[in-house]
């Protein structure tokens, strides 16, 4: 590095930071981020203005010197989304923070939509979030905030108050969902349907090829990562993938669907889990609402140790026929794909 | 640019294109790829392989005169794992074509691990895909393949019988699946069975802080996704969110969990959807193995024409007396929001 | 599996490896990868082209027995994007290695756009990119790189040359000093304070090395996509980049970093806007909190009408003498290029 450098670097050292208090993120909004309609999903700027939040009172934390933190996202208050942001606008989120409590931060934050085409802004909403700062090295805890400046007696005030109220409503839904947290009924460990999963998926435009239509391997990657959540599930270890049966994919999934993936498992050998999934879509945009079956498969997935073996996985508890019925057949296609493999050997060795 | 750097470009604009009837894919595995562990997802490698696939096969298809078209996966012959791929390896995907019959391309796909720190490399897997090209302008329509030329007769003969073999195999699976289209049990329409929906999540690096705890933001926008697929499957229109009751983070997510996002409506309003949306999370890999309530929220949805106007929606049907208990408390939020508003425009016109 | 694909598979085996010093990656340019006029960012592929670089110097300085490195990007030359790519193409990066000196790799790049549709390829764009080693265990180290084999001598001599000439200009890049952006209320159309841009993006592990460090591809997508941004806002139709200065990555950016990227326009020709980015990180949660400058850089754009035909832009309000030094100094480095690119034409006519 030059000495130039050196000079240049030191003089932007001393720089002054930015206001601690504000923070702007902008992007364009992208086609995955809306619905077919272009309408920007609401999720895409709930999540840009936690971001914003996060970075905000993060950096305020961190202001002083002491234990480094991170704050951690507490509350969101009521949010109104006034008018939809669409792909092609930029969405411009400014937060600042407004309040600061002890052991909490408030920060408000106005969304923008701007036409780069028009020129045109309008605010499409506004939200008020509650951070609270962890320490970086022990996530239990909490860390003092360093106070911010009000320009007005009355704004600290006000804050107080906001503060207050939250912190009821908090405690109320915190004693609610105590009851809930028992109410999750689960089935006998090993069974099949203690593992059997399902996600949903809306098709959007990356998804799809020019025709409009899922690209087979989009498909696939969606089966695997319900057939590792059902693995996984079961046995609670490092599992992967350690084959796939035949997929055939009789009928198309087009832009805009809506589809199920389900994996239940059907059998265990000694070292493996057979897991079915199935891809189900759901024409909701067409004329002809249908829902069909679009594609089905077989995957089988190991235990890993450490080092890269297989371990021995615990057996899957068969409950009814029909799971009877299904455990059979997999034990079937096992049988015959180690009967196969084994032929190979031999044909190799013997070569 | 010098002289000699201009040279060197003309030579390499006389460089041989790559053979029309091969491909290689590389990549470098990145956090997202895999799971925990480090070990990258079965599902990743298909869609690479997949890629590679749907390029060769529609380049082929397109190399003569004639009407435009795209490959489209028809069938993935199965396909063994061999070891798992890790973070930082280089992913190579080769592709070539090895047969085609007058409407199918077949190919076959080798996947390689590269450790560039070490050098090795090795085979992770094999695959043999078959897919069929569709006219771009009407995707009913499929186009004939141009034949390709085989060094070997025998090569020819060979791609003739694992063709035969999949032809067969397909029709089957074919007759089979015909059967599970039917069966799939629908509730009544505008009940809430009929719109309930539910996704879940395997919590990557990306979802996370430093900290290894899941972002606020990135657990409402999957809360959100949940909730447009209910307000999606109830009107099937075009939806937008239209507000968010507040919401409390009571208790941390953390990396390596799966959550399971369940959505169902609660109420309608003229113009309006109440969805109720719960984030359980399973603590899979920690040794205290249990299940708890992380998060709910009440999300509101309108539904929009063209222009952007709110257009009425279908009543919710009650079936149950919970569901009803539900319905009264939400038609109590809703009538207390507008209160609320009014209130909120009479001292602003008042000013 | 039939005998015929056991001796396939054993033929295979013994294919030889691809050479050393030469990648491909090749992928499907995707919705999310384009503008709305279907135009792939130039971001996207400074991505790839980076990732191509950062493979093939990685696997060659690791290529002898000694410590474990990875290739950090230090430097990118001039970049001039001939034609843009578009969503259904297949981009194709080739990357070899043409230099190395003690501490340093020389990579050259070649993109082609393929439509795989009617077979036509084009070159889109070439690169040169530099890469120093540093040690997997201690990121301060840098490790010696294996000199690798010239086919001619001149090519070593003119190496060495390129070599010499980018390692002057590394040392007089002053890192350009330049203001935070204020931001204007209510600017006047065509000023620089109404198009300036900037984003904030904290750093994940899917933008990172497996030491930590962020990718310089990342970065410069980064900055590519605020550079968009404004000659977006500044002449509201479809822009492309045209070009790149060349990018000297002076300063590594660490995983949990907060980077800002900043543009503003600087100058306008006729036909093309200049805007310079700068990327500023902020090391939040370390313990010396320190903001700095880590890389700032010159993006061209031009605007192109729906035959892809260059337009005249608006031109650049100069409100303040700062930016009137800008402008002339943009104007400068303008004019020579016109002036060498008309010296290579007339060097290419008269051979």
């Amino acid at each position: 590095m030059s000495q130039q450098q050196q000079q240049q670097q030191q003089q932007q050292q001393h720089r002054e930071p930015a206001a601690a208090s504000a923070i702007q993120i902008s992007r364009i909004m992208r086609p995955d981020d809306a619905n077919i309609a272009g309408n920007v999903h609401g999720g895409t700027i709930l999540k840009m203005i936690e971001e914003a939040g996060a970075i905000i009172s993060t950096r305020h934390c961190n202001s002083q010197s002491g234990e480094r933190c991170i704050a951690a996202l507490a509350r969101v208050e009521r949010t109104d989304f006034l008018t939809p942001m669409c792909i092609g606008e930029v969405g411009h989120v400014s937060a600042e923070i407004t309040y600061t409590s002890k052991h909490s931060v408030e920060v408000q934050v106005d969304v923008q939509a701007e036409n780069i085409l028009t020129g045109a802004k309008r605010l499409t909403n506004r939200a008020t979030l509650w951070y609270v700062p962890l320490s970086l090295t022990n996530v239990e805890k909490v860390i003092d905030v360093p106070p911010i400046q009000y320009e007005k007696k009355e704004k600290e005030e006000e804050g107080r108050k906001r503060y207050e109220n939250q912190k009821l409503e908090r405690l109320e839904t915190k004693q609610r969902n105590g009851e809930f947290i028992i109410s999750v009924v689960n089935p006998d460990p090993y069974t099949v349907g203690y593992s059997q999963s399902s996600l949903i998926h809306l098709v959007g435009p990356s998804d799809c090829t020019l025709h409009g239509y899922v690209h087979g391997g989009v498909t696939m990657k969606l089966m695997d990562e319900v057939a590792g959540i059902v693995a996984f599930r079961h046995c609670k270890t490092n599992i992967v993938t350690a084959s796939v049966d035949a997929i055939n994919f009789h009928r198309k999934i087009k832009k805009g669907c809506i589809i199920t993936i389900s994996g239940h498992m059907t059998f265990t050998s000694n070292k493996s889990m057979e897991i079915e999934v199935f891809v189900d879509a759901d024409t909701l945009i067409d004329d002809t609402q249908e829902k069909y079956r679009a594609v089905s498969a077989f995957f089988t997935y190991v235990s890993l140790s450490k080092d890269g073996k297989t371990l021995p996985v615990p057996q899957l508890v068969i409950e009814t026929e029909e799971e009877k019925k299904r455990f059979t057949e997999g034990k079937g296609r096992y049988l015959q794909t180690k009967a196969k493999r084994q032929m190979n050997t031999q044909a190799l060795t013997q070569q």
